[in-house]
């Protein structure tokens, strides 16, 4: 009878299963690789604002102290995970030491997001409700371990982000001071994209490739834009290309598809789409010529 | 040596560590509170729909009354922390009296979700499948706090509902009822916005402001849309500015960009775009001319 | 006095929130439902990719074979609840008897991932940080099932990956092998679609109706488009309706509009946007003419 499970029914699936396809596995088994690199990005946190993601005691120096303590050992156990039989100990302990640094550059992003969002009433808001704070902090924690050359972890790191923020940045990009990024789904930062100081970036913006068919051909070569201080791209722009500059204080309108460089200065926006209207007879109106502001089109 | 840890040096970057930026937090120490924040949606959506998100017993008068009796304690606790000395367990009471009518309203926009997708097979299916359902039932929730002047709570709502849905609307948007999002990734709907009854949006739709340059210093203005009723907006559109107004029985098309006001029961389309064909040799075909239909744009 | 809570105020919410709306629940009760449906992706996924997911022990046949039999509980235990008194021991076992198959798909699913993205450095990295994966991993199961004409418990399982990816794919939809995305986010399949092998599709694109207006009477019918091989759609375009048939080795460019059938080997690119260029006399800069490119875009 089939709903009585013969024995040898799921030895025979196992067999199967085991039988498709590669190994695949490279790394040193880790089935709770995932979790701790959750757990690692929350010590983190937790040991650079102990005042906002910390309890009453956790900003007193021997608490922080602690907590670097245990990120130092699970971050050693995470990279003898990516990157067996190296001095892993030293390296987790360089990691710790850029760290100040990197909450240097936090500070400027929040401020940046505080100025930037007149719904924001706090930067304490920023921290424990943005989007932005999540993925731009994981981001600076991830891009460290990338310049370390440690394979897997900070790619897990972004994609971390990605999940709860749906913001995607690759953790090769290089990132300037004051970053701001709003709302955020959608949007995708390449693996070669360079961008400077106090640069604001909307919902649904891509900085990406012209066309990667060239696939692990194209590996390490240069495909993403380079964006210079100061400017602003409006909700779903893309700009696209490894040569494509774009110059100090430009503005780039939303929706706008740049895949050339823009000077220094230039405010881009796409010309007023061109609308139909129709009317329903089942709710006549007075026919209005509607005329779209083709100056500038934000979309925040 | 290198590997081996100085003790002194986790305590040196410590002190590095607590001596950049200042102290964020102004809230009441509370680690746990965006954990808390979760538990407390899910206590208020198991008493509202018990015979959905409850066990067997979960629908009986005395559970749901215990459900109410724990997420009571829990708000007043979370209150306590945004905003202490004040009498946090009336305001606590005041938003649980406010349920039956955040159910009534949740009652209609199930229904709307139903009535609106013909690949829905069930209301129940809207409750533990569709992330529309997880987006405005917790943005309900959380208006009414926003609405009580509590601050930070509301917001920490949103973005948790923003972060498992990709909808992001802040709590203090007005929305009417049977309001229906359908996939929903990417949707902005901006502070300031009021949308009416029997509105649809699909996904990667803003409701936005024209620009946020002002920053701070536009806090409390009036900055994005009004929706009159009956209003479908396909996804990818856009409506920007606190002074465009859609009127009633309006149709917006997919990926329109609109920064003036509709009249009602206008259908506004974007005109085809001109497309390109380019035909690879390699795979020669004969040439068709393929037109696009300029009629109606919409996208699910 | 306001503040001292009387007891049968929460009675009396609680009976005013019973008498609001209808049952819905039409399932067995279950109240850890969704955490069982992650449990069970998690444990097939184990099964299948031991190496990757599992623990140092976990590869050997007898581990294996120990998580089938795990999964087949939890999945007789989960179709009990959504579909109570059929013979749910055979069906899960049918289905496992299929994994086999999920997985020789899924192996090109990740060959493609790693041949299509510069950015991979090894098919285990597609595998432990790329949405696609969770995506594509989980809706090759949810179809299965869903092709055993289970309710609820499939799009339960593809509503997860769409919180965790931004990646929305109605298990309804066919897909062939090699199966790549990128990015992801923003992406949605409907339920009538029709993917061939070897397509790529990038962040943004929708594959969706043109209206579905007609709500729950157009349940059944083929509303989505049909994808032949070969075809690669770039970031932000949509194909809408469900007699749009692309065909194969086509292109489709970042933010192309889709209506209408497109013949085998066309590329389809949207010509370029007018752009307008402004620049601020507190940056006065040489003027250059900017030209985009209107041969190819390509947005990844």
């Amino acid at each position: 009878m089939e709903n009585t499970v013969n024995p040898t029914e799921l030895l025979e699936i196992t067999r199967e299963l085991l039988s498709v396809g590669g190994r695949h596995g490279t790394l040193e088994s880790n089935p709770g690789m995932k979790e701790q690199v959750i757990r690692l990005i929350s010590l983190l946190r937790t040991a650079m604002y102990p005042h906002v993601f910390g309890g009453t005691e956790d900003h007193t120096a021997i608490a922080v102290e602690y907590r670097l303590q245990t990120a130092r050992r699970l971050l050693e156990q995470l990279l003898d995970t990516c990157r067996p039989g190296v001095d892993n100990a030293s390296a987790a302990l360089r990691f710790l030491r850029a760290l100040p640094g990197m909450k240097a550059y936090l500070e400027t992003d929040i401020q940046a997001a505080y100025d930037g969002d007149p719904a924001a009433m706090s930067t304490e808001e920023i921290m424990l409700a943005y989007p932005a704070f999540e993925a731009i902090s994981i981001y600076r924690m991830a891009h460290e371990l990338y310049a370390m050359k440690i394979p897997m972890l900070p790619r897990m790191m972004t994609e971390y982000a990605h999940q709860i923020t749906g913001i995607d940045i690759h953790p090769g990009a290089t990132i300037g001071k004051y970053f701001f990024i709003d709302h955020g789904t959608g949007i995708v930062i390449g693996e070669t994209t360079e961008i400077g100081n106090n640069v604001k970036i909307y919902q649904g913006v891509t900085l990406g490739a012209l066309s990667t068919r060239g696939g692990q051909n194209l590996r390490g070569k240069k495909r993403h834009p380079t964006i210079c201080d100061n400017v602003t791209i409006y909700s779903g722009a893309s700009i696209l290309g490894g040569e494509t500059v774009v110059g100090k204080n430009v503005v780039v309108g939303g929706n706008a598809f740049i895949t050339t460089s823009i000077p220094e200065g230039a405010k881009v926006s796409v010309k007023s789409q061109e609308l139909m209207y129709n009317y329903d007879s089942k709710h006549p109106v007075e026919r209005k010529d509607v005329e779209l502001d083709d100056a500038w089109f934000y979309v925040i």
